[in-house]
């Protein structure tokens, strides 16, 4: 018996299935020409004006909550930020140089794998809450325990970007520290069908439970090309190091073909709308010297990309000041991107949740480009 | 400032990027006609025929391996079977009621984060074979932790279906037992873009790491939509009990709007042909009463499934005689699904580096239905 030849297939999408719609939401949208709406909301009506918290219930719920239901889901996300004795046994048990995204991971997967009170096959509501707010306290207790200290008891009574400093660092948090911290939060939520919200739906699409379908998707976040590269942004300006140095290091550094950080974007024909206000709040958050810094590579890549590379359209995207702040908030490098999960976790549960409303199983097809028709010979006849 | 209308975008691919064609593969290909080709190789001609070990080589390397070839493998795999200390600790830390595949996805990802010394953040072929090797004893280290009995040292002369039944149960693994486990291994390893080895591949697109991939392919796996189902096989035969009680049982179900486990499938529209080598292979390694009940359950479920959904073609998927063998090989009901991944975890992997060598970040659109242009008000003036 042989295989027929291969079916005619559709030709390939374009690669990376740029363009391509695979599914309906109602949480948010990326416009080409420079803007992010959050269930209908554009992110300047929420950054600056609503708190995290209530973007979570407006992602969640499709609707910004009055103060009662506000108060209701403080109270849930507050009594719901203690680990499970397996997820620190696990944590603890990594070694202190594991990254944090790889230590984040771990304690996500092991978080569903022990709680089971709160975690059971079905995605609903209560177990987005139960996750959100267990994310801030998974990635601090792997910062404290990496550095030899003891987990901090979580406080019922701070807010998301509070606690989760409180948490890190065990000092009562400035507002000076967590309202940009709270900004930043909202501003990377959602984003649409990037390739980690898109990993959790493909997960989820199998009736599979919500923190498989969020440890996928905190695993896929990690790549350089998708969360992977603030903390790079970190590195080129420390290595540029003053004002004075900024031409030469970028002229030298786009000699030798490197990337430069923060700069281009999949979807954004235009300035990435979060761009503009993590730069505001960088502006103000962050040491004057190092948003000078900032702020003179910026142009200066900006004008040195348009002359090398005219008609690309390279323009500022979310990681470029995302450092800045971050750095500003009193987060290490390497906590960028984990930082950066607290955040999309409400995204990600919100599309799960999204995905098993009206659920069918992703299951694409793919061009068969190899052979066909071969004949096993054993291997002492090869 | 108010964003644009939405830009018109193009109509929605079916539902699940079903005959949406996403990526090219030479991996494998699953013919609607019911063939499936493993690197030109027809199910049929390695299943009985080659080894496990022989099948990895094939989809990782492109071609059968020579001898010396086939040797080295063998050495590297055997030499790889170890876990390290975090890796137990996590595994031993969890509840014995925990879902297996929450240990292994759990056991993946502290194996990745853990062992630097295996995994960096590069897929290539011996992280491939260092994650392949670590499988069995992942599952096998939990089977054994929930019963309360430590870790068996794995032995590095064993083949991975005689490893995986030794490290389960500790015990000289017997041919009637390894001979038919492996077959299964072989049938399973890949499967064109399933849901799983999808998302491996979105994951693996953002550049990051290889056990970042399969560890959300795990979780993808466990969803019932997916992988999830053959124990539920397992559960119905048990239930059903005897040949006597087929019709009345497969009629009872169908009455109460049930879905029969084991049929139906989204690309085959003829006889899965695993399901066919699986018949056979159950025949020979089952209890013959128990395989008895199989075949009548079998014909009876095909014969009033045609009968009620006329020209839907459901034909017998691969989870139907799954069952029966896993159960023969001596496996309970909740190592079904762990089982199919040890042996998808090569394919998962083959598709990794094949997304690896030749990457586009996977970063689809979606059809926003959602609002536009509200505005923010405080919560107290909701």
């Amino acid at each position: 018996m042989s295989q027929p030849a291969p079916a005619e297939t559709t030709l390939p999408k374009p690669e990376g299935l740029e363009g391509v719609v695979v599914a309906h939401t109602a949480l948010s949208h990326v416009y080409h020409e420079g803007f992010l709406v959050y269930r209908g909301y554009d992110i300047h009506e929420l950054a600056g004006n609503a708190s995290f918290e209530e973007v979570a219930y407006l992602l969640w719920q499709g609707h910004l909550p009055s103060q009662s239901e506000l108060d209701e889901m403080l109270a849930t996300l507050g009594a719901n930020r203690d680990l499970p004795e397996a997820v620190i046994v696990a944590l603890r048990a990594l070694p202190p140089e594991t990254a944090p995204m790889d230590a984040l991971r771990t304690g996500v997967s092991a978080l569903g794998a022990a709680d089971r009170e709160h975690f059971d096959d079905t995605p609903d509501l209560d177990e987005a809450m139960a996750l959100a707010a267990r994310f801030p306290s998974i990635l601090a207790a792997f910062f404290r325990l990496r550095q030899g200290q003891e987990p901090i008891t979580p406080r019922p009574e701070l807010n998301t970007a509070q606690a989760f400093l409180y948490q890190l660092f065990g000092t009562e948090p400035e507002e000076r520290h967590w309202q940009p911290l709270q900004t930043y939060l909202i501003l990377l939520a959602d984003h649409g069908l990037n390739a980690s919200t898109f990993a959790a739906r493909v997960i989820a699409s199998t009736g599979s439970d919500l923190c498989s379908a969020v440890t996928g998707a905190v695993g896929a976040l990690k790549g350089p090309l998708h969360g992977g590269a603030p903390s790079k942004v970190l590195d080129m300006l420390n290595d540029i190091g003053s004002v004075d140095n900024v031409d030469a290091w970028l002229t030298g550094a786009m000699d030798r073909g490197e990337v430069l950080m923060g700069f281009g974007h999949r979807v954004y024909k235009a300035e990435d709308p979060r761009a503009e206000i993590l730069r505001d709040l960088a502006e103000r958050a962050s040491d004057p010297e190092f948003f000078a810094l900032s702020k003179r590579t910026e142009e200066r890549a900006l004008a040195i990309l348009e002359e090398r590379k005219p008609g690309r359209r390279l323009y500022t995207n979310v990681e470029f000041y995302s450092a800045a702040v971050l750095a500003a908030v009193g987060l290490p490098g390497d906590m960028f991107t984990p930082t950066f999960a607290v955040s999309r976790a409400v995204g990600w549960s919100a599309h799960v949740l999204e995905q098993t409303a009206n659920n069918r199983i992703i299951r694409p097809q793919s061009d068969f480009v190899g052979e066909t028709g071969k004949t096993y010979v054993p291997v002492g006849e090869r």
